[in-house]
């Protein structure tokens, strides 16, 4: 039986907000035309922040304006980090929103310039003034912190508390400098999974460290079938300039795809969007694939005594 | 407690044997002492082949010689791909050999030029004639063959059963191109542990599909302790130009530390080497900690509740 995973793919927000020069509002477009028409469903498309923090996200409005009139099959995300954002994604026909607090206050306080209270403030009022919008909790920092290392999971926990309480069913946990380990991985998941045992929680990894994809084969172990990666790699954190970025949604979809998994989106497709950033956006894209033989003409588990899919007792996936 | 492992370093070998232009014998000299002033007591430092294949192991003799003078302290091995090798090897007062045998019969005749049936021959003659070498045997192809693909586990299994009948209890898994997955690694890893439950089992992956750590740390969940990597990623195989090599060993280094095990590597000390290597023979090294800020400052895993190397129930290691 294949099992189903679902891919988000972030590249158009995570991954063009860290790309310095100006990207043409026409070349996203196109970028995101040729995700969807990969099979991609979930699409964080752009933030609704200050143009003058995040200039490259000035052209928010136009974006979604054209995947909502172009891609009404799909579900776009929209990451807000307070109330005028989130009134922002609602006022332009936005249905799900990606609200992120960092986990760390002192990144909290650099990312979004609040405090804890500050961001559950706005939270709370986001949940009583737009009820009818789709929430998704993004915790940034949950690995490990650029200023302060280690986190307090606590913190972590006290903050998943409230968004639960709050009617809030979904959280991403985001390493966001990418650090984490398939070890820790499966440790915090543990902690998070036994507090709150009905809260559907995603993993957005960071390749710094090269060990997106093992954090992420971590999460599989532990039930975890939500993923947020960015074609080609894009992405990273400007405390590591020429470091990987996001994990790679190729390398994402491969490692699903050659597990048994099933993510409904096409390795090639996605494979010629990063070939297009490569073209117009980045030459040096980091992603495995994008650099890779695919290989795709074999199958490398049909091995004799390896039967196809047969995981047997070695659990993956839910 | 603190669960060893051990690293071979391999770019020595691997590594250097992929880069198209000839590396002067005192700067392979120089690299090898650095990774040994960095804590690396397992190298694999020349291989014995025919200089036409491969010149760039011309300076095989002058190579061992300097290891077996300057560093007695340490393991130095040999790769070796036939009788002829093995017998230089043991000429060149070499104790250690790994042996290396393609389970894909086409690999094993387009990489050492021969049946398995000669593959076979010469490691008994070896075994017969050089009773005191120690001999690795090092599968290639294992994972995938760029071939033929799936290569045929009853074939992997009937070598390593040759090998363990003519006493040799070590082999290493080879993922010749890069494209194991960590559930493809531990169904493989239980096949061979069921059938011959006393070998030695070691890993040598490769990151072309960027799967390399998670396949190694899925090897930690199935007891694996010993794996080869190299410094900087060098490595990779001509199938792939432009792809990453090897298993990095900084990036392996600083993921054993961090999962709570102890490689007795400095990683400031190989992450030197990765920038000499970067300088005088790679500027474009794919791996990632020698791309990034390695936060070594910190301790990820200090946070509260979340106690230093407490695994728990979750299994790593032997």
């Amino acid at each position: 039986m294949t099992k189903l995973i679902q891919i988000t793919e972030v590249g158009p927000r995570d991954g063009f907000q860290n790309i310095q020069d100006p990207i043409p509002t026409t070349l996203k477009m196109n970028i995101i035309d040729n995700l969807v028409a990969a099979g991609i469903k979930h699409l964080e498309i752009t933030s609704m922040v200050s143009p003058k923090a995040i200039p490259q996200m000035a052209d928010a409005r136009e974006v979604i304006k054209h995947v909502l009139h172009t891609h009404p099959q799909i579900t776009p995300y929209v990451l807000v980090p307070n109330v005028k954002g989130a009134q922002l994604a609602a006022d332009n026909h936005i249905t799900h929103v990606n609200y992120v607090i960092s986990v760390s206050p002192l990144h909290n306080q650099a990312n979004i310039n609040r405090t804890h209270q500050q961001s559950l403030d706005d939270l709370y009022s986001i949940r009583q003034n737009l009820p009818e919008l789709d929430i998704t909790l993004s915790l940034a920092t949950v690995f490990g912190c650029p200023f302060i290392g280690a986190t307090d999971v606590n913190v972590m926990l006290d903050i998943i508390k409230f968004a639960d309480e709050h009617g809030i069913g979904k959280i991403t946990l985001c390493d966001t400098i990418g650090v984490a380990t398939p070890l820790q991985t499966l440790r915090i998941l543990r902690v998070i999974q036994q507090a709150f045992p009905s809260i559907d929680v995603g993993l957005h990894m960071h390749n710094t460290h090269g060990m997106a994809l093992a954090s992420m084969a971590a999460g599989l172990q532990s039930g975890i079938t939500r993923f947020e990666t960015a074609v080609g790699g894009l992405g990273g954190c400007p405390f590591a300039p020429g470091a990987a970025g996001n994990a790679a949604t190729e390398d994402a979809v491969n490692m699903f795809n050659r597990m048994g998994f099933d993510s409904a989106i096409s390795l090639e497709g996605v494979l010629r969007v990063s070939a297009l950033i490569k073209e117009t956006i980045d030459p040096n894209l980091l992603s495995s694939l994008s650099r890779a033989r695919t290989y795709s003409e074999f199958n490398f588990d049909s091995a004799h005594a390896m039967p196809d899919n047969d995981h047997g007792s070695i659990k993956y996936g839910k």
